[in-house]
């Protein structure tokens, strides 16, 4: 990697791995949910997902690259953590806090690689692709908010 | 698991051992960076670190439980990300930005953890640990402020 260039592009791959492997996670985690709320949220969100990967495949396109992603450790460490919570939590209630943790944990790891994305893109004057991230940043952001309401005004209180 | 309680004490040993990852991870980023206020930076952070591992000891002691940490797989994930910076980067400008972006992929998680960690104390009583959670909290938004700052103002443009 020799300039913000390689950067970039390393973590737009690596973000674009992210991306695809949260949307098979997010499947399994509404799946598993149990309070309605935070089922509907995680469905919400995968959606959501599936049309940020697209504004990555348009960067990559803005790029004329191909658009192709390689393995981010971050997010398997992440959802191996979530996988964890569907394998041991014994009650619903002990599920529904646990994925939303990990969930949470996943939307701050997106922020922070999106606003890096975005401080990148402008350094290298991507100004079309810089407005793709913040559009994306912005449903991440809403997401972590929502995510934080359910935990307070339902999930932690049925856990404890 | 079966009730918060499992659960918070569950997120507590991945923190701790998150931290103890990141301890060793900070002192090898400050060796690697080149620029000095990001070397200061990582160096300052490795010293908070270890402030906040001292914390989670005291959170440990509160719950009469031996302090001891669970493998953290995000953390172990985010840290391989740095790792591979400190590999890969051909030209000091890139090391730094990377670096700067895996320490701010790592301060997020982290605020993801100590925010569900003060949900859950505040849910099961725990005032005490809350506060200490808080304080650590506190830095890790400060640190991760900081780095924006340096980004802008210094690492991200050396590199493009």
């Amino acid at each position: 990697m020799k300039d913000l260039n390689d950067l970039f592009l390393h973590m737009l791959k690596d973000v674009y791995h992210a991306e695809k492997q949260l949307v098979r996670a997010l499947k399994q985690m509404s799946k598993k949910a149990t309070t309605p709320e935070l089922k509907q949220a995680f469905e919400t969100h995968r959606e959501e997902t599936i049309g940020q990967i697209e504004r990555l495949d348009q960067v990559f396109e803005i790029l004329e690259r191909a658009a192709r992603g390689v393995p981010c450790e971050a997010m398997q460490g992440l959802v191996a953590e979530a996988k964890e919570v569907m394998e041991e939590a014994e009650e619903d209630s002990v599920m529904d806090a646990g994925l939303l943790a990990a969930a949470q944990a996943v939307e701050h790891y997106e922020i922070a690689r999106y606003g890096t994305l975005i401080a990148w893109g402008r350094q290298l004057g991507l100004n079309d692709a810089v407005k793709l991230f913040e559009a994306t940043l912005a449903e991440e952001k809403k997401t972590d908010q929502l995510l934080t309401q359910l935990a307070e005004k339902a999930v932690n209180q049925k856990a404890a």
